[in-house]
């Protein structure tokens, strides 16, 4: 009886599975666009040890202020990018990565346009979606984070990080793109290097920014889909042409 | 010596006047588009007496909640639809233009590609910018509103309505665009009809929302220019586009 009902469910799961991802499929079968599936982390960043950049912000956040790591004297050196947690790690940016990817298990895809699925949007704030995107030759860091600025009014941020410097990530424009139930929101940017602060990008809002109602309109059953695209960037040109 | 000082007053703002006229030009020449220069008017809807729509927000708002107009059993027969002042005036809908235009002197431009120059956006909530849009051979309502939803925290709401029913309205898509500084936001939507209430809209920010930083970066000298588009709606193509 017990193996009758292990197999059951099995199968259930396995039907669960199937339609998850025919679900994901659904959405952006038409583009035939790489759709990641991303999972919810609850953000641990109450630990004032880690971060880089400077706050200027002076909006009441309940995430306490940003600084650089005061042992951080090679600016090449830095502190570990990955905003999920309190991570004493630091080191070159060409093996930030490697660390990101082995320390902190973030999925790393390809392709020049994908799509980030994020999952579980109606979790309690504070909670990140984090990925990281190769494209152009060069890795990118998307963050999506769910956040209370003003207390009791969750709202979600995203940005998106490049990992090499400032000056390489000038060369960049990245875009966010939400599409749902009749309403498009396109936010298109030079993206940021990871020697600046995710915390003070997000802080500043200087970033995609969606209050809970527009996040549910763009959601389907509680998952949140976000084409995302990178380019190298034409600023002259995209600033003439409007 | 006092004309000559006139004189000189007089050549200062006409050359004040022209500059400020190649400002707009420069700012979107190439589209060769249509600038129109909108002023703030200092927002009076603290009367508790008109508006249209249910409250369903529980957002702490500073203005108060909107109540269909207890008088009106006509569905056409609509309470006046400018979201300027406490006004009592009430209309079939083929008059609300002309009232707009003569009561509150809103202006009306032509042209299926305007640009909004949203003039002081550095002035205190509660603060509106409004004008009409004819397009498409209907008339269109384009509301920015500052507003602080969270005190001491103004943010910039933006949505277009049509001044016609809901039936016609889904028949349009409009577009928002933002364009500066490397970085670019665009709204589509579908309008909402002037027989909903443009508070609800905002209140529930189902709408174009930008934080006083964003609006920063997107401003030029104190101006916001927005890009405004209307056309038919195709939203089962767009949809199926992304």
């Amino acid at each position: 009886m017990l193996f009758f009902t292990q197999c059951f469910g099995a199968v259930l799961d396995l039907i669960h599975l199937r339609f998850q991802h025919y679900k994901a499929k659904r959405v952006f079968s038409a583009a035939g666009q790489l759709v990641c599936v991303v999972n919810p982390t609850h953000s641990l960043k109450y630990a004032p040890t880690r971060c880089a950049g400077a706050q200027t912000s002076t909006e009441q956040g309940v995430i306490p202020p940003c600084h650089y790591h005061e042992s951080v004297h090679d600016p090449q050196l830095v502190a570990c990018t990955c905003p999920l947690f309190s991570c004493p790690w630091e080191g070159h940016l060409e093996v930030v990565v490697s660390h990101l990817r082995q320390t902190h298990r973030i999925n790393i895809l390809q392709g020049a346009e994908i799509v980030f699925l994020a999952t579980d949007m109606h979790l309690p704030a504070p909670m990140d979606w984090i990925i990281m995107h190769s494209c152009l030759g060069h890795q990118f860091l998307l963050v999506l984070r769910k956040q209370e600025k003003y207390e009791g009014h969750p709202q979600f941020f995203a940005t998106m990080m490049l990992i090499g410097t400032p000056t390489q990530a000038d060369n960049f424009t990245y875009r966010l793109e939400l599409n749902r139930n009749q309403r498009r929101l396109k936010w298109e940017a030079t993206p940021r290097s990871v020697l600046e602060c995710v915390d003070s990008v997000i802080s500043d809002g200087d970033c995609l920014v969606l209050n809970t109602s527009l996040a549910q309109l763009f959601s389907d059953n509680g998952s949140l889909a976000i084409g995302i695209a990178i380019t190298t960037s034409k600023v002259h040109g995209a600033e003439a042409e409007m």
